[in-house]
């Protein structure tokens, strides 16, 4: 017997990347952070008691809140605090998109985007990113020719590790009739000096959602903790009226709110991984691998047909190094790897040039 | 401007009970638990690293279910763990009730369904309980007729307190062709002499799903932990389809696996809150507030028209005691109290009299 709508009842689940419990593993698949949060962060979790968990969380996080505001120098009521940024994305969907209204993404993206607009009845719009990963010079007139309600970008790009400048979102906001909801899940790690900035345009643009997590920069993954920025007539509805009541818990408010805190610490470890990261490019370059510039925690390398992406992916799973192989179109010569430690990155530099030595 | 869905642009949004950061308050306003959690929640707590946050969770909770399945003597496959048991509503209603399709609903009861059901751009049919609280003789036909997917019902009841048999559940999921939510939110102080087991029911009852939460029983409000119950074929598609990916975080996980381990100590709480239950009821009756036998860790009383329970409501609040006030059909003469520690059960107590001493 199914009782499933039928939406629901033809759709497939979301695949997250591979978990794995044992500790010898060296992890490159899902872009986690290889070093631990702040110890600010620490402190906030040794701090909490027990008992303080008898009572309700306070509803809207507003600590976290005021420090989210003061970071990016906007109001509080310009952020929404979500259980990880999955939720953000299914508010905002669940907000403004009727089902049978049109979602648009750029392909290749961020997975679970299609399986959002699925769960909501919505046609998933894709418009394909030239074969550099930049985008196609008739972008917009593809976007409105698709009357989608709302598009949803990752910037910096996943899984490609692009950037798009502020200036092609203020213009893509200005000219879009829809929603622009910018992922910017990795925007942590893009170089400072190319002075990327998409916040200050929520005071002109009223249709820019922006969509930031704790899980990457600020090491957070398994608390479960995002936020959204934009207007407020874009926050209100999801704050005060789709969000589950308590969807923050205490625990989780105390620690993002000391992670956010803890601006020194964390500007360390994002300086600390695009010095690694330009290092692992330099070598996956020097190894055949080609690499372009990535402003992410990870890189996305082409395997020579030699080897092949599936093939290599195996021979690292084999010695115990998860790197992440997506088997659709535009991707499945390469594979997705995060910057992890520098011993780590050192080890699979040397697996891959073990297996090469190997290879046939 | 607005981007709003039509059927969000009109809805109100669900209100909380009044929360307070004042240590002073006697809180017995949102039914939260007056014991802290067990010891072994609290070395659970202790024992998390921070560095163990940088890595996603488990997705699915394994442990938990494990925990959970041994309590209820279910398999695994027949539990869902969620972001508090609202996730589970919110994900029930979204795979199981198309919009424009009816979720059923009894009157009074508890005001997120209604929040829910329009969410999701659901009908909502209320069927009125009698003047005793008990269920309608006619349930069942005005049921049918409302051609509802989905019935919710609290049992124990709330904010009336009242408990349905397992004898009724039974007979209502049989004969109910749509789902039937059971909201067990309190269902830990229920009578264990009352024999009341509805887990049994889902092998037999592939419509019956059902809603534990560890806010209450378990003091962990403040966590957001709760979990469903029911057969596979109601399980799987929230599990696999329609869930956050990634919807309970780390700590949680711990934190609630060691709650359903702390059997001994979780008995001794419930006993201990019914046992204070029945002393405040013999009080509250005692002054003239006619109060029915509760299951729940709630009593709602009636208010004698002399003093008026908004008037009560808001004398009390003065004191620093907060109780909670429904300003709706059926429940305006009323009150809903949380029973709570010792101490403060009597601190209400104290504090209706000298209402009544010195009212004219």
């Amino acid at each position: 017997m199914s009782f499933e709508r039928p939406n629901i009842a033809k759709m497939h689940g979301y695949s997250p990347g591979e978990q794995t419990g044992s500790g010898d593993t060296i992890k490159l698949n899902t872009n986690e952070n290889p070093y631990p949060a702040s110890p600010e962060v620490a402190a906030a979790l040794r701090s909490i008691d027990v008992d303080s968990l008898r009572r309700y969380p306070v509803p809207m996080a507003d600590a976290f809140r005021e420090s989210a505001s003061r970071l990016h120098k906007v109001s509080p009521n310009n952020i929404i605090p979500t259980n990880g940024s999955d939720e953000l994305l299914r508010l905002a969907i669940s907000t403004f998109v009727e089902p049978g209204e049109v979602i648009a993404v750029t392909q290749p993206s961020y997975s679970l985007y299609p399986v959002l607009a699925e769960i909501q009845g919505c046609k998933l719009f894709e418009i394909p990113l030239q074969a550099n990963w930049s985008m196609p010079a008739d972008f917009f007139p593809q976007l409105e020719k698709s009357a989608a309600k709302m598009l949803i970008l990752v910037n910096p790009q996943a899984p490609t590790g692009g950037l798009l400048s502020t200036e092609y979102i203020a213009q893509l906001a200005a000219d879009f009739s829809g929603i622009v909801l910018l992922d910017e899940a990795y925007v942590n790690f893009v170089d400072p000096e190319l002075g990327y900035d998409s916040v200050s345009l929520i005071n002109c643009c009223e249709n820019l959602l922006i969509l930031r997590t704790l899980s990457k920069g600020y090491s957070l993954a398994g608390l479960r903790f995002g936020y959204g920025i934009g207007a407020e007539s874009l926050i209100n509805p999801m704050m005060f009226k789709t969000r589950d009541s308590y969807n923050t818990d205490h625990i989780s408010q105390q620690l993002a709110n000391a992670a956010l805190n803890s601006t020194a610490y964390s500007k360390q470890i994002w300086q600390r991984v695009r010095a690694d990261r330009e290092t692992l490019r330099t070598r996956l370059n020097e190894l055949g691998l080609a690499t372009p510039v990535s402003q992410t925690n990870f890189l996305l390398c082409q395997v020579p047909d030699s080897i092949g992406a599936k093939n290599l992916y195996q021979l690292l799973k084999q010695r115990n190094i998860l790197v992440r192989y997506f088997d659709q179109d535009q991707l499945r010569d390469k594979l997705r790897i995060t910057v992890g430690k520098e011993s780590e990155n050192l080890a699979l530099i040397t697996a891959i040039k073990q297996i090469q030595e190997t290879s046939p």
